[in-house]
């Protein structure tokens, strides 16, 4: 299948590399020059496992991706969520009739701005528990295992998305049709809409936090309102069942002594963070359908603070 | 006047050394043992307005106040907000027919404390412009000019409040009645519940705060949950207005550099915040008269998070 990874950070070098040795015609788009040209000069290395693999993956800049010539069966996105309708933009001459589109980014909306370059039966939205690491330019670091689940937005897709997840699960990747996507995505999206901003903005790990008295309120505050809000996308959350979700990230034996991605992007690298596709999703979303997200809304508002406070790019 | 200074801290101790160079019989109740006993020996020792100026003030540990002989005519409270209950408890013995109350505390709903003590109409509710800085144990900055406006909680209280002002002013404090003094008091809870808690939480001075994108959005958020509360209590407040009136903390040439007091409690010195008594009060307050107050609740619960995990004292 020939297959373009639109965005080659960590997943997209995981799923690349991965598609790439089941002998599918895999190329990468991405926007950081230096990690661009070290994939083209020395192939991209990974730490697979404790094993030194390389693997020759054309890599080409996104501002160029215009002028290839290569007619993809499959585009998987792995932007920032913030760089996802740029991305998509720069690689839409590649899309065909043929072309589906797999999202498996964090957040929610992310369909809203695919719709806008491809039709509903040809975008494939996933949820996926695989982890990847980059350590520098052409270099990731892939540990464990994963798995990832996926769905049609078009109700007569599975058909056509089964053809994909055999290529995925081909690729040793564990993909699984889903009817319920919008679900595990709410509740990812639960667990980042909490964790995320709180972490950020007290300055604290996970479980620090959740051993604070406030705690388990301000998560179930968060959590309704998000739960309020799916209700509208046709999607039931368990608001209990989800808080347990959340008070799993507090075990201090398993990844309660880690900060949270967004706290590693904002405070410890002054980037900027995805939460207006987390919690100003359900604020934009809860203006739409008319459901309150006063604890997002302010979530969302104190996080822009903080990003301008500490000059974030 | 027979005067007692329950809290004998910076403003405790301008008002008292102030009242006691008036020839007022004043004592102050206090319970830090190291002040108490300095004051006791050298005598209250004040750089005013650039001069040194000692006062010799009788001061008592508040757990034995019971044991004072001491017919109080007043009782001016400057105790933090959380430690007004137990003050009034520790005094009660010294309180007679002729006693009257005056607090003059931040924040909000401090009658309902002090009415567990003392009837309405020996209530005087105040709101200070003074300032005062304590540089250790039994020693007192006290620079520049300010003034106070009070008002009796019962409406026919008047002619007994002039006479309280008619002491104040002999000693300078410049005391004036106020027939608004509600107003007065929101609005200064206002600026303390946004500068307080926002500057604290997100790490910056009022002015850094104030040039973020999202400042006045906020800010206009917690203004309208604090106006629609005061409505219940017959204040009329314009969200407008005071909104001005908290842009005016953003000025670089004036305060705007600093860090409001709450941040210098919590961040500077980890200890506990008054939150309770600002934000806080207005989600009691909200809940009694069912107005929403989402944004004063997250704050407080933020910063709760925040005492606990500096393990504030």
């Amino acid at each position: 299948m020939k297959i373009i990874i639109a965005g080659a950070g960590a997943m997209g070098s995981r799923f690349g590399l991965m598609l790439h040795q089941a002998k599918n015609d895999v190329i990468f788009i991405d926007g950081w020059q230096e990690h661009i040209d070290k994939i083209n000069r020395d192939g991209l290395e990974a730490n697979f496992n404790g094993e030194k693999v390389v693997a020759k993956i054309p890599t080409y800049h996104q501002e160029k991706a215009s002028e290839i010539d290569f007619a993809a069966d499959l585009i998987i996105v792995f932007t920032k969520a913030m760089q996802l309708d740029h991305m998509m933009d720069c690689v839409k001459t590649m899309i065909g009739e043929q072309t589906k589109v797999l999202c498996l980014l964090n957040g929610l909306g992310h369909e809203d701005i695919i719709e806008k370059y491809v039709s509903k039966d040809h975008i494939l939205l996933g949820n996926t528990m695989w982890t990847a690491g980059l350590e520098g330019p052409g270099k990731a670091k892939l540990f464990g295992d994963g798995y990832l689940e996926l769905q049609s937005l078009d109700e007569n897709g599975e058909a056509t998305a089964e053809k994909v997840i055999a290529v995925l699960n081909e690729a040793k990747l564990n993909a699984k049709y889903s009817h319920h996507i919008l679900e595990s995505i709410y509740r990812k999206a639960c667990v980042n809409g909490t964790m995320n901003g709180l972490c950020t903005l007290l300055d604290s790990n996970m479980a620090d936090f959740g051993e604070t008295s406030a705690a388990n309120q301000i998560v179930l505050s968060i959590v309704n309102e998000f739960a309020n809000v799916a209700k509208h996308e046709k999607v039931e959350l368990d608001s209990k069942q989800v808080l347990e979700q959340v008070r799993s990230c507090y075990n201090r034996d398993t990844i309660g002594l880690h900060h949270p991605s967004m706290y590693q992007d904002l405070i410890e690298n002054h980037r900027l963070t995805e939460i207006d596709y987390i919690n100003g999703a359900i604020v934009r979303k809860g203006k739409m359908y008319n459901v309150p997200t006063p604890y997002c809304a302010f979530l969302t508002q104190l996080i822009h603070c903080k990003e301008e406070l500490l000059d974030a790019k």
